[in-house]
């Protein structure tokens, strides 16, 4: 059995070996260094790349199961991978607590005026008058009530916030006092001093957000995007914050990313970004090669996979 | 029955005269502002000011309790309080939301590189590779395991860290992973990545730290004063910053306030300082008032005040 990986793993790389001598396994550096035979012939995949396109996985023919390093798969060309009986896992879960972490670094940072406290620090200003704003009482509205906003909102609550989840059905979610199917969200956006996307990108997320929604908004939110960029245009969000119909957002991701120097975002003063990072950390490798062990015991034992396995119908 | 506040308290002035119509009070903008008669005959003091000492004291002959709206009561002349028997209640647990929030602001300013994230967005650098470090796993110590402490710990516990708490005794207090005495610090400063000051400053307390215990952290630690800036002497501070005993501080309360323009820790490119506002919030006057209201009603039935009292022997 023939497993590539298209990225090195490191340690991880030995303690696969170690653990599964009776399997080949071969790690490459890039997608492009990889031969044409070991295309043909894997049985295996891992991988978080865009090269896995749909020419890719067609040259895949012995290929049974790809298991992503990261959660968003709205990359992968789903059809064929249907039409192969191609199975797919992800490492949804591994990145949650980095995101947590970076999504109250973000409201903190906002809410507790870092940037003006560094502005008083290098002009040498006591000023003990100063009060910044406290979270509790805001309500928080997340898109999305999976994994990563379960585990931000009971943060969230934990700090005295209000938390409201949106999610396909508007089925109830622990770590939330409310919540709404994606569809009603217009009578809670209005209420929402911090707005949050965490939704995968689907054919139903892309592009959901329009400028009607950003007009539902209080005026003072403050809208923070960690899952995909494509929940908006970048043209829309653009006039949104220079129409000031929100107060400041925070952006990890864009619709085109890399998000190139030329974007106007940059020129922007109300808007804080950074570079599709916030779901990064040294453990994921890791811990994404645990959800890829556990899977393969039960795929060598001709098992179902039982640990993050991705709908392709639903594309999450 | 005279009170006088020696602060404005806005809309709580109304609340109060609404609710207690038979009681005089009086409002001030300032303990200058005070005629010498209203401090001769006044029962009942509401003030945070440095005003309040000994002289101001042993003019306040008819004073029987003094509402102090903040929680450090470390200025006030405790002894000739004693000899008049002049009891004292705080404003303890009003700002512990407003510090929770800042401690969190600091501790994810420092692990999500923030200020690098800025300068990446001036610089219009899209470096998606970027990892930072996680809070998870890393060891918190507070030094301190009272209201504050405690609901900042329950936080840190939902963030995956591990929580030491630092008290007179070393008894068990909840949200703590591990308790110690004061006096066996020693053998956890190693392990701790995160440093905590929260303490009143007492007798007990003032220069408890010194170069010893700096020296005793692991080189990397982060070293957060919310307390009071008398933990420990702003010189060895500044050699412990300058000598890399630990990575960086953030420092909100000084040795002695208001902090100069001339202090050398202006200087320095490991330090972050706020000017003693992290426990400063809108809401403060409200919830501090809320503790007088129900302390006045015992007071009134002549019971004893139960909310907030500090031991004057204690100093706490």
């Amino acid at each position: 059995m023939r497993i590539v990986s298209l990225m090195r793993l490191g340690d991880q790389e030995e303690r696969l070996q170690e653990q599964f001598p009776e399997l080949h396994f071969e790690f490459y550096k890039h997608p492009s260094c990889v031969p044409k035979e070991s295309i043909e012939k894997m049985d295996i995949l891992l991988s978080y790349h865009q090269e896995v396109n749909e020419t890719f996985i067609k040259q895949a023919t012995n290929l049974k199961w790809i298991m992503w390093y990261a959660t968003g798969v709205n990359a992968l060309p789903f059809e064929t991978l249907k039409a192969q009986h191609i199975q797919v896992t992800n490492a949804k879960g591994v990145h949650a607590q980095q995101l947590a972490e970076f999504l109250f670094a973000f409201i903190l940072d906002d809410y507790k005026e870092m940037k003006e406290t560094f502005r008083e620090q290098q002009s040498k200003i006591y000023n003990h008058k100063r009060t910044t704003p406290s979270v509790a009482g805001e309500t928080i509205l997340f898109l999305g009530t999976g994994v990563i906003p379960q585990r931000a909102a009971k943060i969230a609550q934990l700090f005295g916030m209000h938390t409201v989840g949106l999610n396909t059905s508007g089925h109830q979610v622990e770590g939330f006092n409310e919540t709404y199917s994606i569809d009603e969200r217009e009578k809670v956006l209005k209420k929402a001093n911090v707005i949050v996307n965490l939704l995968p990108e689907t054919g139903k997320t892309k592009y959901l957000l329009t400028r009607h929604d950003f007009e539902c908004m209080n005026g003072q939110a403050l809208f923070i995007n960690l899952g995909r960029g494509t929940i908006v245009k970048e043209s829309i969000l653009i006039d949104v914050l220079k129409s000031n119909l929100i107060r400041k957002a925070y952006l990890d991701v864009y619709e085109q990313e890399p998000l190139k120097p030329e974007s106007q975002l940059y020129n922007l003063n109300n808007v804080v970004m950074t570079s599709h990072i916030t779901g990064n950390g040294d453990l994921n490798k890791k811990l994404a090669t645990d959800i890829f062990i556990n899977n393969l015991h039960h795929f060598l034992n001709k098992e179902p996979l039982n640990e993050n396995v991705v709908d392709l119908n639903k594309g999450y």
